[in-house]
């Protein structure tokens, strides 16, 4: 029986291990690294340096058509437009309220014009928001808004695979972290309900916020820069002091956080039929991890049941 | 028996809870929030919640005659000042060969022109810097350094009250953070072995760093702007989506932390015998404190032993 402290130290016992996983390497890989950086030896890792961390979208949720953020944001810009008829020329609300899809091209792949115009508007639509402010616009889009292929709520659309891995780590005394790309205070939202992470551990994109007279306000401005790429590796060790024994991610902007760690695990997404098969975005890591040869979990080889 | 375990779970017993604080109305108050919190009732605090925040210097360990890691900082640039000597007459250089109290004493209080004077220097020494380079420079530091009036290392002038208390939180499901002004890279050094607080649970000030061709390496900049007043409560909010609970601080640079917490306690040094006393630096927080009515360790009737 799998029975689970999802806030502190998992309780699985052996046979429930990693059980929406099917036997074969990857599972197998996975269990021996965590035996040898636990026990003594060549590979062993002492606690304290036990961190590992995951991406979010892709690894942790479905990232397709666009990443969960990405919807939230969008429709909270053509709100936004439609009450300020001078944005409606402006990007990006002329593409959203256009459904320009080769700017959402541009955006999911992180063109640098693209991701400035978002910035801005980003920090334009919650300047001044209070983080419960935030958390009420988040928790009524969780609620509501629906994944167009599941017909879903976004949270109902993780991965178990990843959620036992989270069990796993923390029972051989890893402590788990998400690094995403993107927004730090989105992911707080759900962590701790749905992935049984606390807030702490959450690291990612993230407004400033200024305290004045007992209240905290966001501000213009992005803290920190973002988190992607080589700034996944500089936030972990912003936030951390150190960087991965164990990571996880599934796209391009994942490699030197993969890189930057011992044990590296690749999300495939090759089942079109549970969930999506692409490699847009994710060609320069696919080959990177077949040449090193990091692991790389096949949804549709090695995930018995994909989501929770 | 005292079984502590400083990573996790604290494992005292009743008779050992805070057995170097006097038994009187501080420690009862310290008691009694712990134990309402926890429990149900009105003043029930969910264990997702419970965050404590402890200031650093004077609230951790010895803060005279200078916070530890600008003695570190001085030393520093003492030698860089020697090694260059275009340096000798410029800011903070000069002040630090001609041992310029005044300018010390702006550096303590925060002054605008002499912090940024400061800020730059530092950015100059560690620029390029790998984390692993400046640790040792901190190790050797703490390693032959020590305190003038007890003739110390730094490290065991670490005040032992404070250490239970850690303890006593942890036991009660609190996670403990340290949140000090001075710096994030520095105090990590320390945190685990002197602490028994996980890297990760650091907060302070800190410079950027860059992750290049495998490598991380420190950049002319200081990332987040300064943890100190209202920069301590954003700080805290960046590292753990929350406010404090439960805030522990010494000087006005605390009053924000302590004033966004729900339990206030104010470390009051007035034992110039057995450590130091003093109020320059923290007259605005006592006055809050006897007017709000915190809890006020006084360092000389409260703590039966000051270090560790």
């Amino acid at each position: 029986m799998l029975k689970i402290e999802r806030w502190g130290m998992a309780l699985i016992s052996n046979e429930d291990t990693l059980k929406s996983w099917n036997d074969g390497p990857v599972k197998q890989s996975i269990l021996e690294f965590l035996k040898s950086s636990t026990q003594e030896g060549p590979d062993y890792v002492k606690p304290a340096d036990r961190i590992a961390t995951f991406d979010n979208d892709g690894t942790l949720w479905v990232e397709k058509p666009m990443p969960v953020q990405l919807d939230f944001v969008f429709r909270a810009f053509a709100r936004t437009a439609q009450n300020d008829p001078s944005l409606v020329s402006k990007q990006p609300y002329k593409a959203i309220l256009e459904r320009d899809m080769t700017f959402f091209q541009k955006a999911v792949t992180q063109d640098p014009e693209t991701s400035m115009a978002l910035e801005d508007a980003f920090a334009r639509q919650w300047s001044g928001k209070t983080p419960d402010e935030y958390e009420a616009e988040v928790k009524e889009f969780f609620a509501t808004v629906k994944q167009e292929k599941f017909a879903a709520n976004f949270t109902k659309l993780v991965y178990k695979p990843i959620l036992e891995l989270f069990d796993l780590l923390k029972k051989y005394e890893y402590r788990v972290f998400v690094c995403s790309g993107g927004g730090r205070d989105f992911m707080r939202i759900i962590s701790e309900d749905t992935w049984g992470i606390f807030k702490e551990n959450v690291i990612g994109t993230a407004s400033e916020y200024e305290y004045d007279n007992g209240t905290l306000k966001s501000v213009e401005k992005v803290l920190g820069g973002i988190a992607l790429g080589p700034g996944k590796v500089e936030h972990i060790f912003a936030r951390t002091g150190r960087l991965p024994v164990f990571a996880v991610g599934n796209g391009d902007v994942d490699i030197e956080m993969l890189e930057s760690a011992r044990f590296r695990l690749l999300v495939h997404h090759d089942d079109d039929e549970r969930e999506y098969a692409y490699e847009n975005g994710v060609e320069k890591i696919l080959a990177i991890a077949k040449e090193k040869k990091y692991a790389i979990a096949s949804m549709k080889n090695d995930w018995k049941q994909i989501f929770r």
